[in-house]
């Protein structure tokens, strides 16, 4: 076992391996003066080899300029929530910023705005939402009162004073129920969210879209309103699956509500996927673990946290209101099996 | 809707509030002077009633005080590391500590101690490990010669130079061994984990010794190792279950590793939980959430993330190496059902 030894290196000898001064070196590790990009690299390359670790006093300044940035959660371990806050704390460690995180159980404007006002009080200068929060603080005022940015993950719509990165999520629900008509399927049932949730209507759009385009009726009674967790999925197998002519297969608007309806189902005598064809939307961890596997609409929640911590750092730049679409995917496994 | 309004709330009104200078409320803010518990907690609740927002030069400076950990860990997307990596940022976050994950995947020594060296660069004072780098890294002289204080969550043993909060992981699946017998099972399969975790031998240990509890044989062929995924359990199910006699229980040393068995059990025919008991370790996200619900050892991760960041703060200001077992629960749900 060969442990590299780093006493001793000095910036100096970091400077002379990149063929800069040492004040080139402490530029690139503060973050000051002007650098161009391949002395910089040349830099980071050689503090890299030699292992070189800035001393005490270094260190304090390089993170005296650290920017932060907070998230306001629901901390209800859901995967979802988990996924995005996770997401969040990697693109923050990326680009060097530091983390911080306020979990709010409460769903109202009041008790979100007092989180944002908590996490600006420890210092952060931007705020990254997830829904309902996003929703809950459009149009406050908050942000331009507080002077802070902030940029919201996974909505349904743009928003005048939030930043967005999103999915299609209307395409996305059209083409899942396209790709479950295309299976045979012509009893199909969805599990909406709740309404206060921006995603719920343009899902609920694109179920219908994907009816319509398959030549299918909509049929009320197919659709059923629940909380995105696996409780929301239960109550949705109960009511669909009593139904006369119940549905051969059942969309869900989140991989927990999936999780929560094939329970019920199994607990229902059922075999899946053969007795009943089910998907799920997000492709969090517990997707692919699943009996069996869900095929999902995949929101890449990683990216989509590294892109909203850029449009924050865009926007303590120079303000503006971005919203991006990023692209979805279709994943299938093996929860949707061809009608017979 | 109303929102608070905090614009204008100056320092002064906060001392005024608490009953105390400006000057010590600036020193709570930045953590300087000699301010006692009560004073401190006077300023803090005086602050957070009138929604006081520092300025950002007061910010900085606070920030400029803030120490940072960091935590080494594998970055596979597994339910267990995910939930390690959230209780660390929820305890470092409620210490107003400074957070950085690094992500490494190469499991040597040289690699390891090379992730450490990163998050010292970038600051760390402290670093948060989860096995195996633990194992990689104890005995190395690593900590010492970089003079950071190191902590590991959910190891197997306790280690000289790296302070563990862990289960007792022996006892734990002893009781689970019995839990399985005291339902009828007499032919109880365990799925080990990989060498190099110290986790694997006691959680071994434990199985024969509720084995020898229960009266049982110790029979080797149905004992087989894998890794800590899903890959794991399908694998160790191909092997268990095409035995003549076959297993009417397995134990698993992960609930990703009883996703994967469950998975292989279903595609085999195998009706849950009547043909099959099957037990997860950890209690993650997905143990409630797969079909039949798994029954599981759960270990507290949240709290010795907690336990782990005190050890670290406590290791800072009089070095000491300790380890603290903490206790661990056995959640019994529906994936074990008496044998017939």
């Amino acid at each position: 076992m060969t442990i590299r030894k780093p006493a001793g290196v000095t910036i100096r000898a970091v400077g002379a391996r990149a063929g800069v001064s040492a004040m080139t070196v402490s530029n690139v590790i503060n973050g000051a003066g002007r650098v161009g990009p391949a002395t910089r690299a040349a830099v980071l390359s050689a503090i890299e080899e030699l292992g070189y670790v800035p001393n005490v006093a270094a260190r304090r300044l390089a993170k005296a300029r650290a920017t932060t940035l907070g998230l306001v959660y629901s901390d209800r371990g859901t995967p979802f929530i988990d996924s995005v806050l996770l997401g969040a704390l990697r693109a923050t460690n990326a680009r060097g910023l530091q983390f911080i995180a306020q979990a709010e159980e409460e769903l109202t404007p009041e008790d979100a705005a007092a989180a944002v006002r908590t996490l600006v009080r420890k210092g952060a200068a931007g705020v990254l939402l997830v829904p309902p929060f996003a929703e809950l603080l459009s149009g406050s005022g908050l942000f331009a009162e507080l002077g802070v940015a902030a940029a919201a993950i996974a909505t349904g719509r743009p928003m005048p004073d939030i930043a967005t990165v999103r999915i299609d999520n209307r395409a996305a629900t059209a083409a899942m129920t396209a790709h479950v008509a295309g299976q045979g399927h012509r009893r199909i049932g969805f599990v909406a969210g709740p309404e206060h949730f921006s995603v719920t209507d343009p899902r609920l759009a694109g179920f219908r879209d994907g009816l319509a385009a398959s030549g299918l009726p909509d049929d009320p009674a197919l659709i059923v309103r629940g909380p995105f967790d696996p409780v929301g999925g239960e109550v949705a197998a109960r009511v669909l699956l009593t139904l006369p002519d119940r549905p051969s297969a059942i969309l869900c608007s989140s991989d927990d509500m999936a999780a929560g309806l094939i329970g019920e189902a199994h607990r229902m005598g059922l075999r899946l996927p053969q007795d009943l064809a089910v998907t799920g939307f997000d492709d969090t961890a517990i997707a692919a673990r699943l009996w069996p596997p869900l095929t999902v609409i995949r929101q890449p929640v990683g990216d989509m946290a590294f892109r909203a911590v850029e449009q924050l750092l865009a926007a303590l730049r120079s303000p503006a209101i971005e919203d991006l679409v990023v692209a979805h995917d279709l994943v299938v496994r093996d929860s949707v099996r061809p009608f017979r």
